[in-house]
């Protein structure tokens, strides 16, 4: 890549710039992150952040890993917020990359406030959330004039690993066409059954997206009443994203990466029957 | 910026790629993007795309303006998409820029089925967009442990330019604590009305951005009641995000924007009293 002609802000030592990594794609890294990896001495990441993302580091960066997943005990959030300020105050240029959207379902606003309470001082590096960047990658647009005027983003599960307290399923059913949920596969059949307990319609379609924007990205096709049952038949794992709602129909259409290995796109996809991949 | 360590595809001859500029600010384009820009043989781009931007472009590639605003005839949807097709028929490269995310309230979907319609090969590449970047830099997080674990974005303005027909007010006010709205500016007294009638508290904070990511963002911290006349008083004008819910109220601890400005942060932001711009 050549020299911008742009002048973006310098991650200083002794700041904090809280990144989105965004879904995976190395090309879906922002100017900014980029020049962030760049310049930090110290990388803190999550999980899913790709490795060719953290490549981009300084060879002689300190790379942390402050993952949630795996067999190993994992840090708590004020175990990952400490060292961000010791890191800080050692007069380090500390760079906490997140998968995503730091601020979507990303527990970056809490980061901050620690940052805050600590005096540190800090920048927030906004990442194309793997909800807008998965789909996209699917074919599936999270908005379409004929579909949908709204859009709702959900977490499949709260502080306790488990679905959400508190969420109203009913108005969520009937407010939004569209749903996409994050970190779903674990309590799918509990959001499925609700949202059709709800009203939702059991021949409605769902996508699933496994890894997106990854060389590992699966996208399974079903409908509510059956989505379930076929991602366990398929083996589909976490991380992934459940679209819910006529926007999935557009994948017959928008399917991009499937039309670079083949795929014929129909002009007119909400006009064609819904697609059930036989699982 | 150095040579990236990375292999990104190319924008190849007879191909358009469907690309998200962002909220604004240059630093949040991806390095797809800003790739695409630099290979581009044409650039068609909208109102919203910052001009930093399109400096991006090769000196020699043609830009060529397909707004919606301002006092010129506006070109139609239909001859936007006719412009990409023949464009991509002439063997240009075609880099088709679009504010914020191309598939969120951007009508990528459309202009991506005229191509397959065609049979013009493309490629989308997501943007970060509008609604959680400019929150970001208003330094409002879409989503907080504390108080959300649902976010719902609505356009504020539908096919006619009208608030959408067929919004489902009450679901819209009962089903998520936070929600954004884009393009609000025009309709937000009735945007702020219906969700009082669905039961939203008027004492309910609200922020509106506009020009957000820009040198020109402006914020405004209102009430639900009160927002109306706040931002007519105030003089803001469109493009502007309205942000609903007690997200909002996290500003006091996460507007490193501010900060960087001289605004002391709290790092109890919850906490605090709903604050009020005087205008």
């Amino acid at each position: 890549m050549d020299k911008l002609p742009l002048t973006l802000p310098d991650l200083e030592p002794g700041w904090v710039w809280l990144v989105g990594a965004g879904p995976g794609d190395p090309g879906l890294l922002t100017l900014l992150a980029h020049q962030g990896l760049h310049q930090a001495d110290i990388v803190v990441y999550d999980a899913l952040v790709d490795p060719r993302i953290l490549d981009l580091a300084r060879p002689d960066a300190l790379r942390e890993y402050a993952g949630k997943r795996g067999g190993k005990p994992s840090p708590t959030q004020p175990d990952i917020s400490a060292r961000l300020v010791r890191h800080a105050r050692a007069g380090k240029r500390v760079l906490r990359l997140k998968g995503g959207d730091p601020f979507v379902f990303g527990r970056g606003g809490e980061e901050a406030l620690a940052l805050v309470a600590s005096g540190v001082p800090f920048r927030v590096v906004p990442g194309i959330t793997s909800s807008i960047g998965g789909l996209a990658y699917a074919g599936i647009p999270v908005t379409h004039r004929e579909t949908n005027h709204v859009v709702t983003f959900v977490t499949g599960h709260g502080v306790t690993g488990e679905v959400p307290d508190g969420l109203d399923w009913t108005s969520l059913a009937r407010g939004s066409p569209a749903l996409v949920f994050y970190m779903a596969i674990k309590h799918l059949g509990t959001i499925a059954e609700r949202l059709l307990a709800a009203g939702r319609r059991s021949e409605e379609p769902v996508a699933v997206i496994s890894r997106a924007t990854t060389e590992q990205q699966r996208v399974l096709e079903s409908t509510l009443g059956s989505v379930a049952v076929d991602v366990a038949n398929a083996g589909i794992e976490p991380p992934a994203l459940v679209a819910v709602g006529e926007i999935v129909r557009l994948r017959a259409g928008l399917d991009w990466l499937g039309a670079l290995a083949g795929r014929k796109l129909t002009a007119d996809p909400l006009a064609s029957k819904i697609h059930r991949d036989a699982v």
